[in-house]
């Protein structure tokens, strides 16, 4: 298994709309997407859109968030995860199963914010860095 | 002032081989730079190469190294920073300055370890991001 793009960067924040306008007036990145709202997922989420790359603004949505202890750690907001793409998510979990790398949750890829099936893998595998795998979306 | 691609993302670890070798034979990354110490900068570093961007993999060489207080709070190591590419360094500092933004050091561009002039601006102005601006390299 080999992964391709760097999809994003995950980023959360206290207040996305806070965030986005510091992109934009800072590092003139003013090409962002809509803020959507993923109940199912517990967060609120932005892509900011760079020449070969994104961030994913991430703000928690309730106390269940997966982000809300993050930033009770990092209250001003920091680097969350990294998402590569992978040609296909099932042979990606396997593979990362086969290598003993701890899939979160179920282990089943679900859709996320990109429309996408992705799956987590745990910290622990990667030098202490959470990373997404994302089945490549269709360009 | 409009940053241009993301050039890489600065992850800290503890062992800079031992993250090669997972970044190769979990995700298949298998394309690296060699390592390179820095003495003058405080660190050890090493490229690894993606389809659309790098992660450069940072390791501390010393008690005064810039991420030796960052593995103290992250033992496995973590996302440090987001390089973002600038076509004018001194009018990108000049600009983060007028801004209100805080240049880190002097504010005097240094050569980083890809031997083009870099800035950092303080994580307070960013959501909590440790943010590098880099002369863009030739290509």
């Amino acid at each position: 298994m080999q992964v391709g793009r760097l999809n994003h960067v995950g980023v959360a924040v206290p207040d996305i709309e806070a965030a986005k306008q510091t992109y934009a007036n800072l590092y003139g990145a003013t090409e962002a997407t809509e803020t959507r709202d993923f109940p199912h997922l517990g967060v609120r989420v932005a892509f900011v859109k760079l020449a070969n790359s994104e961030i994913e603004l991430l703000e928690p949505l309730g106390a269940t968030s997966p982000v809300h202890k993050f930033l009770e750690r990092n209250p001003k907001g920091g680097q969350h995860h990294l998402c590569f793409e992978v040609p296909d998510i099932i042979a990606a979990r396997d593979d990362m199963r086969a290598k003993g790398a701890t899939v979160l949750g179920t282990g089943e890829p679900y859709v996320g914010a990109h429309g996408v099936p992705v799956i987590f893998i745990h910290p622990k595998d990667s030098c202490g860095l959470l990373i997404e795998l994302m089945q490549e979306p269709a360009r």
